[in-house]
């Protein structure tokens, strides 16, 4: 998508062609500054740190990450300790996994002088599959806004609430949960987003704010304890959100408080779609609640806040009081159950193992 | 309660016999500092503020702030005028509706050189009513948390769940929500609490897990959208809150964000108590969603915080883009049929007409 008119993907390979180039969206939304990887080290730090972040851009990564060790040494032990490191930045993502088994998987039984290349290619094709992939999660997401925009009669702005950042930044373009977005305001429908800022890392607030804005969709940034309150009001007309894994029967894995936003959408009526390509389907496990492990992470993302101080610099500042502890869980599980309908590139269907297979027959 | 030692209420008459007390709470958790109210206005200034919040406080600094206002002039316009004045510093709370009546009908037809010290020994009543009436809700609460851990079989620490600040620092001692857990602490039973951080105020962060780190109750700061995945997972054995306001059938407004926390209550058999003093219901109105106005606040607080540098310096940090807009709803109604029980200084009620007026028949 576009920033101050210029077009832009989360991730390329720079002009010396084996330099990968990626937004440091740590920086956001105050500083758009663009950063280097030239190590498989420093694609694992981007990712454990969240200078990438979101469940496709965090794949393209570690394909990327595992290219740029095939150029420092191809060999079978260097492919499977760096598939192994970079895989232990992000536990909870699915896709990563997907990605890094991808690349290495083509280059499996390849000779050594052709391995790194390969991994190039495989890290293109997926940034290329991706953008295609969430172009057409777009498509049918639009369907549904258009739906809703004809039973209000056309007559009336859409108010689309949405968790976290599953825009572009989380992609390599389009986005998955925003995807739609940008479709129905690039077609004039008339869209407000309701954007949670989504503690403890606000990516509502500093990314998904931030994209909009750029874009020039209208939306307004709320706390994440609001939305319950604009459904039982009306102001909420559909819920849509992305998601780091889903299960088999339809149980979705996302940001921490998701869960609270469906139960609201359900308690009021207001549909609550969840975006995702194939990628972040986990076939292999049904139960969410029980089967996915959340990723716990550092305090200080809950006792610590960043910001710009009036006098322009970002600076960190403690919230909390000397002496009392935080807990930090990243995610939570939505139950199928809650979820109106899985939004992916092949369709929408509804939240259970036959709307799935029904779309995805080979993994049936 | 105490601090460092030191017993305190969060407002009192200062050695002068006439200016008023209070702890800046906007200074906590970082600094402990009291000011003095010399004037109604500045009372009106402490609760528009939220130097001083919660129900009771502002409801016993409305009183003080009619002394005030009598000590400079007591007339019956000034009385009107400055009822009025401060009745509309904070809209929903309708304690501060019955504290301003209280003072102003005990003042009505006495003579105006009266009228001061009249005011002021109300106002002493109300703040010694309140402790009386916040310890009697923590001696009916603390059977339920005894209850609890007997069912646990005496041999676990008791998971209490609790969103904003309805502790000592909301009334004049002791607290609400939190008497009850103080009660547990003190008497021995192993309790540790969740506080939710409470966006955008963080009361939670910064009062509640003060108040409880000053008390040495074992707590753990979460964020907002934290408390759905615990309750999933066993975490928690119950929720307890406030409110600013209940209805005559049980409905609930308190802090933005406790309809959701109430709502995975329910979907995952929490009990969800709501502790309050007769003073936060409202008789008059029966439909919670309804009838209560929800105060919208200032942008400010939800794209800007405040916090300590590495430096010791609180300074306000911008967390939004520039050229995003935000919404501040205050408050939320969690609906009756989510509530387990009300709990006052009666004792525990079912959220309902029929519980309710059980306990106050005189309101039948």
């Amino acid at each position: 998508m576009k920033i101050k008119g210029v077009a832009y993907r989360t991730i390329w390979v720079n002009d010396d062609g084996w330099s990968v180039g990626i937004i440091d969206q740590t920086r956001l939304p105050h500083d758009f500054v663009t950063t280097s990887l030239e190590s498989w080290e420093a694609a694992a730090h981007a990712i454990k740190a969240m200078i990438v972040r979101g469940a496709p851009l965090i794949g393209a990564t570690g394909a990327y990450g595992l290219a740029l060790a095939m150029r420092e040494n191809a060999s079978d032990t260097m492919l499977d300790k760096v598939h192994a490191a970079l895989l232990e930045t992000r536990p909870t993502a699915i896709n990563l996994k997907w990605a890094l088994d991808r690349v290495r998987n083509a280059l499996h039984n390849q000779p050594a002088v052709d391995r790194a290349a390969l991994a190039y290619k495989v890290a293109a094709e997926i940034c290329d599959e991706d953008v295609a992939t969430c172009s057409a999660i777009g498509n049918h997401g639009l369907n549904i806004i258009e739906g809703l925009y004809a039973q209000a009669g056309g007559k009336r702005t859409i108010n689309i609430l949405t968790h976290c950042n599953a825009g572009w930044l989380a992609c390599v373009d389009w986005g998955t949960a925003l995807a739609p977005i940008y479709k129905a305001h690039d077609k004039g429908i008339p869209v407000h987003v309701w954007v949670d800022e989504t503690r403890p890392r606000n990516q509502g607030a500093s990314l998904t704010a931030w994209e909009l804005n750029s874009h020039g969709v209208p939306h307004t940034v709320i706390v994440d304890n609001a939305g319950g309150h604009l459904m039982q009001h009306g102001r909420v007309d559909m819920c849509i959100v992305g998601t780091d894994r889903t299960t088999r029967q339809g149980d979705v894995c996302n940001k921490i408080g998701t869960y609270l936003k469906a139960l609201a959408a359900r308690d009021n009526d207001v549909p609550f779609y969840v975006a995702l390509p194939h990628s972040t389907i986990d076939w292999t496990i049904r139960d969410g609640l029980r089967e996915i492990p959340i990723e716990e992470r550092g305090e200080d993302e809950v006792t610590i806040m960043r910001g710009r101080t009036t006098t322009g610099e970002i600076v960190p500042v403690l919230i909390t009081p000397e002496g009392s502890k935080a807990a930090n869980y990243g995610f939570d599980v939505t139950p199928a159950r809650l979820v109106s309908g899985l939004v992916t590139e092949r369709g929408t269907c509804e939240a259970t193992e036959a709307g799935l297979v029904a779309l995805y027959p080979e993994f049936a």
